[in-house]
């Protein structure tokens, strides 16, 4: 069974624009043939991209906008400026009007996350948004949210987010109850702050359907791949995120550095340079690109602004996965099962499956 | 010059007790021949251990204590249950009394911050502790505070955690003005919670002569040693620290795997051993083992509760460092010239080196 499936992307995001937009879409395109997009930038910037990658071309609808959001405004800014003729808006655009499955930006985290927010509408009933990544970990993949967009979430919140979390890992990893962990600081009940006791009592009670809640986890659990979502406050996950990140990179430079400093060294990374290639694939950032905006009346992607073509395409990918399973309905019916009123719809469910 | 410095150690705390900390005392007294000891703990469980190394019995005087703190007792327990008894808080009281520089323990870090606060009482003007670590970096290695102590700090908090960090840098890092930077989610201004926009304000115009506060920092310049001193709210910086330790675990476990995939890639492996066990060393929790409590009457080191003899003698080290340059009054100088009153305070500085 196929599905045509149709991405929006802003051509004028992230710090390469257009060259990697295009040759993201390319290598997407490889991999789904039956992909299609609109894409939307500077018609001078855009058009002799597209028409070096033809196939590109022929899969998209191109439209010209005057306006590009830059990385160093302001989301106030981005939403005064004439944001409705901007590449990002009528990125996001795309989405509401039912032309596009899902929208992708490599552009401003703050300005997409405050036009998302603005065009799209929150879901009934979802008070914040949560930007969610995807986390590489011993036994697989975790997702993580929210990694920056809801700063100081209160207990409502973060139940939110483990539900919205939970129908993503449904959604992606094809699991039938994906387990979920509270960020905390020590796995005693006493400890941490109220925000997160509190959503840990809710999350106990309600005893969700779609989620099996599994309790606090710490920092390294996220490495391990404890439970199949994280769930935490954007301050300390966007911080768990980029500190992860800094990590990787800290440690792939210090392995550089021991096996070029002697000559036996060198030999022994010549034999075994198909080990480390490997190793440089499982580390590679790109494998993990995008950021899903959740919470949403349509699903937006976040490409890393410093992405090359590959990790675009990255981007893509997830950004088909979660239009193909409509995360977005999917949401929404799980978060009339996990709020303040649930009690009631709980027991209409349990009802309807005992 | 030589100083004797006496650090008082609990026998007791700690995943395997007198064990580690009497060989970590062995290991560290063969660095600092004249170190000496005032040691904690139960007769029957100690003294053995101590007499089968007669150098640490020699260079310390035991005393036997009835009672012992246990890992999971809560912090409220441990202050309750005949709390001047036990091991833990008689190594804290022989700071407060004279008799050791610097207390150390692995046992409950939430009881030993407990009593540390309970019997060494905070220093004038500081209003919450911090536990301070040293993170490993590209340049060499950082502070980082707080790690766990203070949860949801304040921007007062947050300045003086900057105060004591940087006094803390000076020492044993030999800088005369440590660079300092607030951990944060971006480093547009515009950026983050309003607790750490304030300190930036403060910081800003306090101008202190101890340090040099360079802005916000995120995540990924932990590890890239982008500033001496990282000063974060003790929940965010605690699941940093955790999530590093875990990334570099992951990281570990990628690449055993990889090097024992193949046979080229094990004979790589035994070529390069030499730079492996470089990197083996360079990652090694064991080197930066040791949480530093800033802000009391007295100097309370933390080791891991899961360290070994190696790691329990970096503690000590760690330790003595701190006892031997008097770290104690350093931040309450210091403080004198970070805070509230720091207006008049400063002027009189800068007229004094003008």
């Amino acid at each position: 069974m196929s599905q045509t499936i149709t991405i929006s992307l802003d051509a004028m995001g992230g710090d390469a624009g257009p060259d990697v937009v295009i040759g993201g879409a390319a290598i997407a395109l490889d991999r789904r043939p039956d992909l299609r997009f609109v894409i939307f930038g500077e018609e001078a910037a855009v058009r002799p991209v597209l028409d070096a990658s033809p196939r590109v071309r022929d899969a998209s609808a191109f439209h010209h906008c005057d306006v590009t959001v830059q990385m160093d405004d302001k989301p106030s800014q981005a939403l005064r400026k004439g944001r409705w003729k901007s590449s990002m808006w009528r990125c996001v655009q795309a989405v509401r009007d039912g032309e596009a499955g899902a929208a992708l930006s490599a552009g401003n985290t703050g300005a997409l996350m405050a036009m998302s927010k603005f065009c799209l509408k929150p879901l009934p009933g979802i008070e914040r948004p949560a930007i969610a990544a995807i986390w590489p970990t011993l036994k697989g993949e975790s997702i993580v949210l929210d990694v920056g967009a809801t700063i100081g979430a209160d207990a409502r919140m973060l139940v939110d987010f483990a539900v919205m979390g939970a129908a993503m890992a449904r959604s992606i990893f094809d699991l039938e109850r994906p387990t979920v962990g509270l960020l905390n600081i020590g796995v005693e009940e006493i400890k941490g702050v109220e925000e997160v006791r509190e959503a840990a009592r809710i999350l106990r009670e309600m005893d969700h359907p779609g989620f099996d809640y599994r309790g606090f986890v710490e920092g390294d659990d996220l490495g391990k791949g404890t439970v199949d979502v994280v769930v935490t406050e954007g301050f300390a996950g966007n911080i768990a995120l980029k500190t992860a990140e800094g990590t990787a990179r800290q440690l792939a430079e210090y392995l550089r550095a021991a096996m070029s400093r002697t000559w036996t060294a060198r030999l022994g990374y010549f034999f075994a340079r198909s080990a480390f290639q490997l190793l440089k694939e499982k580390m590679d950032p790109r494998r993990a690109n995008g950021g899903v905006f959740l919470g949403l009346n349509g699903m937006v992607i976040k490409s890393h602004g410093g992405s090359d073509a590959e990790g675009f395409a990255s981007a893509i990918d997830l950004a088909c996965d979660m239009a193909k399973n409509d995360l977005v309905r999917m949401i929404a019916t799980d978060r009339g099962l996990g709020s303040r009123d649930i009690p009631a719809a709980l027991h209409r469910v349990k009802a309807a499956v005992s």
